[in-house]
């Protein structure tokens, strides 16, 4: 549980890293952009229109910068896509050039809801960061960041928040810079949890907590024991 | 993580309920036949031999008793379905009669390997939970159990199993059954997680932990954090 030992040692030094949001002015880009900022992580919000992504910026404070999209990506190290699963492929397809090169972190959860509650949309590549890979043949696509709560994200009184990151994709150094960065969050730690193959369960597994946040009002992460 | 507290709370008092586990004779059965005796429960140990059953239930000890499948199913209150996905459709179809009134418990996780290791089948049903449920329209289906690690189940000297189960079904009285059947286990919580048409991540989760497992030469299991 702490961010010097167990899976966090001999990650590399991802301080120096500038990371950009895609969607950051969403619930989940925004926490998340709050949280690596906090770190002492400089972060870049992207939106469609750079005016909505300064605002925010400027409301977070932190030296947290807003751009439009395509200039989050191009000004990136690392680029976290925080957008809805609806514009998903779209805004990758029109970012493949500023996204070239970088390592790309998907955190898009592709659900459905209904009356009886949240469940997982099928996609035609296996999952939302299948997807990312397959239109961003120039970058490196990892996923992470699918089981946090934006409430507890967001929330600036919540100091430390208990949970593990899922990190997975096919690129160990670029898995590493991931994991490395989820460790710099306190209560967070980056677990390597397999190839982009398996993460359509990972994706998915955000209609479970949905399920368990519902039932016991919670705010539900994963800690992955015994490591 | 206080069994008498937090999501434990109020649940159906278990103790005189006899519990099933077909495939009781392989890793995982073997394991929570071992840790449900343990915490005091009653065990049939089913197989397909009857005689190979009773000398898996002899070695375990524990007043645990061993039966052909069909005796299993027919003497228990709860049957966990425990078997190979392989011979899952098979096994259910032909104990239709015996499981019929009961509720059964089904910790199959359908997966291939290959030489990048694990990832999931895909099932026609949605999930071997599904399959189930569709194969026995006259039993109670849930599904639970699946990220525990047969390892430690089966190995004494570990007291206590740092794990929650998550505990899928579309009967509250029957999901509550079997998270305080979990409960009973030291260690462990049982946590409600949504219903069966989300069982194919929870299942195929268990692909991402065999990644963990050998990265970081773990056992690794999941905690359900904030509740």
């Amino acid at each position: 549980m702490n961010a010097t030992a167990g899976p966090a040692r001999n990650l590399p030094d991802v301080s120096q890293l500038v990371v950009g949001v895609l969607g950051g002015t969403g619930d989940q880009g925004r926490g998340l952009a709050l949280r690596l900022a906090k770190a002492g992580q400089r972060v870049v919000i992207g939106s469609r229109s750079a005016e909505r992504a300064e605002t925010c910026a400027a409301e977070l404070g932190l030296g947290i910068r807003g751009a439009d999209n395509a200039a989050c990506a191009a000004g990136s190290d690392v680029v976290i896509v925080a957008v809805p699963w609806d514009g998903h492929a779209e805004t990758l397809t029109a970012l493949r050039a500023e996204l070239a090169g970088k390592i790309v972190v998907d955190c898009v959860n592709p659900l459905g809801f209904d009356k009886q509650g949240a469940y997982p949309l099928q996609v035609p590549e296996g999952s939302a960061a299948q997807q990312a890979a397959a239109l961003l043949p120039d970058s490196t696509v990892t996923a992470a960041f699918h089981h946090l709560s934006a409430v507890l994200l967001q929330d600036e009184s919540v100091e430390r928040i208990d949970t593990d990151v899922m990190v997975l994709g096919e690129d160990r150094a670029a898995t590493e810079v991931v994991q490395a960065l989820a460790s710099r969050i306190p209560g967070m730690r980056g677990i390597f949890a397999g190839r982009l193959r398996n993460a359509h369960q990972v994706e998915s597994l955000v209609a479970n907590l949905i399920s368990v946040n519902r039932r016991y009002k919670a705010h539900a992460g994963l800690r992955i024991t015994d490591v």
